[in-house]
């Protein structure tokens, strides 16, 4: 079969690999029919040293069921799929509260050495627990959307439910990518009355409105935050949703929440050392929070709004590629020419 | 009238300073009655330089009304009143949401360059949003435990509620201090199940006991976090109080924490950055929370209790001395022989 590898910063190619098959009892094999690329893909595109060999790329996919191991109960041959980008056994503690994320037998596609969902097939661990039926065929209308839950819908959800946005909330999302845009849409579906936007890609902050911003911010650092504490009559919002990842983006976050406020973070942190002291969290009482989304805790909750045609999260993808497309995929999402890149194995 | 200034560190001296008096309508002219020596107080006993001149000291003091502004309503000659340590004015928007560290017209005495509560006497700014009054005398039994309102209590206090200990919560205290102790009390109180206390002088984690510990973990670093991991099935607990201020505790909390969890800070930080990365905060979703206590917020909650003999703060003061006293209980609460020392000017 064909598949996505990494093999440094820059370097993605598609290339033959060792089909994928059942291994353990509770594997299912995935034909993928519609897979992505992320933001956070965007991360290892720009950073990844050769030395540890090759990396498998793609955590964000629906696909049809082909095979199932003997100890896989609730899916079967021909059952359409979405993975979210977290492996989780379902029955642990923490899948049970709703933290998937946490697993105690749980994994990132990212981590697994010989699976990926930027390829024609997967071998899904713990079925039962990772993956989620769909009510639709292959060929839906409605497949673009349904594959943000895999990450980019969660995670933007994840972000506005660990900021506590409920109905008035004053919100400011940091970041225009993908999770960004999704930020809003969650803020909104939440009840949020102001959202700031925060971006300075027009056709990205122009979706970012029809998604539910009120206001959008181009400028950044002490300008933004400047630009952010004049909408809000000089206190900032309660809620600053970072989608980013990168120390601006979180300097930006702590000058733009108002003092008791809550930063959500989604955004993979690309530094590990930042502000929390009395001058940037403490002193004002300000709460962090945040992690990778269990986007399998939201599906439930979300797919309807999606089959019912109340969101429409898809739009965040601005191309469609086969698999030969991907590399170029790549590229195109790290010059900022796409938005995020569809694609069809 | 006498008062205690710290010079730098180490270099505590009571001396003889001008009356403090009226000088704004909404000010009152307290006569302190009981004050004490705070944790927080040895950090400049640690670090302050004497470049900027000497400062005036305690944020905790209760006393009785001698003389009010023309705008003061509240208030009356000969209210025995309490002081929270922030000054706040009571009306504005972060005051009515029960923020009053970050009230618009506030400040902490801390900062205060001709007042302080180790003192004979304060004027008070605010002091109808600041101060509250007692109904007891000023030699009644109960004083040390309201004089905890100022401070200590409401600290600890603040770290339960933003930590959020509820029925059946389990918590870890990193400190043995008297805001430590008093977040066990705290968490008590709010109904956790399991609290770890974790302290090394067996005085104060016997009274931790007392105040409802129900273990004490006297290791640090990588084997007390072990030792609160066997203590939770592996797991570490749900809330996280970090009631010290140093880099040592914060990296004790991110280790101790259960995943989807919260570190919930009020040891005043001696750090500006720390680890808030995948591999401390961000992978296990831990939220991190807390900051100065707005205590005049909890003093309505919190004294019934102290009135009606349901909780007995106060035993943290374990030595009284009169305002001469004072530079030697700087030195005992440093060298750790006193816990909290109670000033009677």
């Amino acid at each position: 079969m064909r598949a996505t590898l990494m093999y440094e910063a820059g370097d993605v190619r598609v290339e033959t690999v060792p089909d994928s098959r059942i291994e353990e009892p509770t594997d299912a094999l995935v034909r993928v029919t519609a897979a992505c690329i992320c933001g956070s893909d965007l991360h290892p595109y720009h950073s990844m040293t050769a030395e540890n060999g090759s990396a498998r790329m793609g955590h964000e996919f629906i696909g049809i069921v082909e095979d199932t191991g003997t100890a896989v109960t609730t899916l079967k041959k021909g059952d359409l799929v979405v993975a979210p980008f977290a492996i989780s056994d379902g029955t642990c503690e923490y899948c049970r509260e709703g933290l998937q994320t946490s697993c105690v037998h749980g994994s990132f596609w990212d981590t697994q050495p010989r699976e990926g969902g930027q390829a024609e097939a997967v071998r899904v661990p713990f079925a039962d627990g990772t993956l989620v039926k769909l009510p639709v065929d292959a060929d839906s209308a409605l497949i673009p959307s349904l594959l943000t839950l895999s990450d980019v819908l969660g995670t933007g959800y994840h972000a506005a439910v660990r900021g506590g946005v409920k109905p008035g909330s004053t919100v400011t999302v940091i970041g225009d990518g993908a999770v960004g845009l999704l930020a809003v849409l969650s803020a909104k579906r939440l009840g949020a009355e102001q959202i700031i936007l925060m971006g300075r890609h027009q056709a990205r902050t122009d979706l970012g409105r029809e998604f539910g911003a009120t206001d959008v911010v181009s400028e950044r650092g002490d300008e933004g935050i400047q630009k952010v504490r004049d909408l809000t009559g000089g206190q900032g919002t309660r809620v600053v949703l970072e989608a980013v990842g990168h120390m601006p983006a979180y300097e930006q976050a702590y000058g733009i929440v108002r003092p008791g406020g809550t930063i959500s973070r989604v955004g993979v942190p690309q530094y590990e050392a930042a502000p929390v002291g009395f001058g940037s969290l403490f002193g004002k009482n300000v709460t962090l929070t945040g992690g990778p989304a269990p986007t399998r805790a939201y599906i439930e909750e979300l797919m309807p709004d999606i089959l019912n045609g109340s969101i429409e999260p898809g739009k965040v993808f601005d191309t469609t590629t086969d698999l030969d497309g991907v590399p170029a995929g790549y590229k195109a999402m790290d010059e900022r020419r796409n938005l995020k890149v569809l694609v069809t194995p």
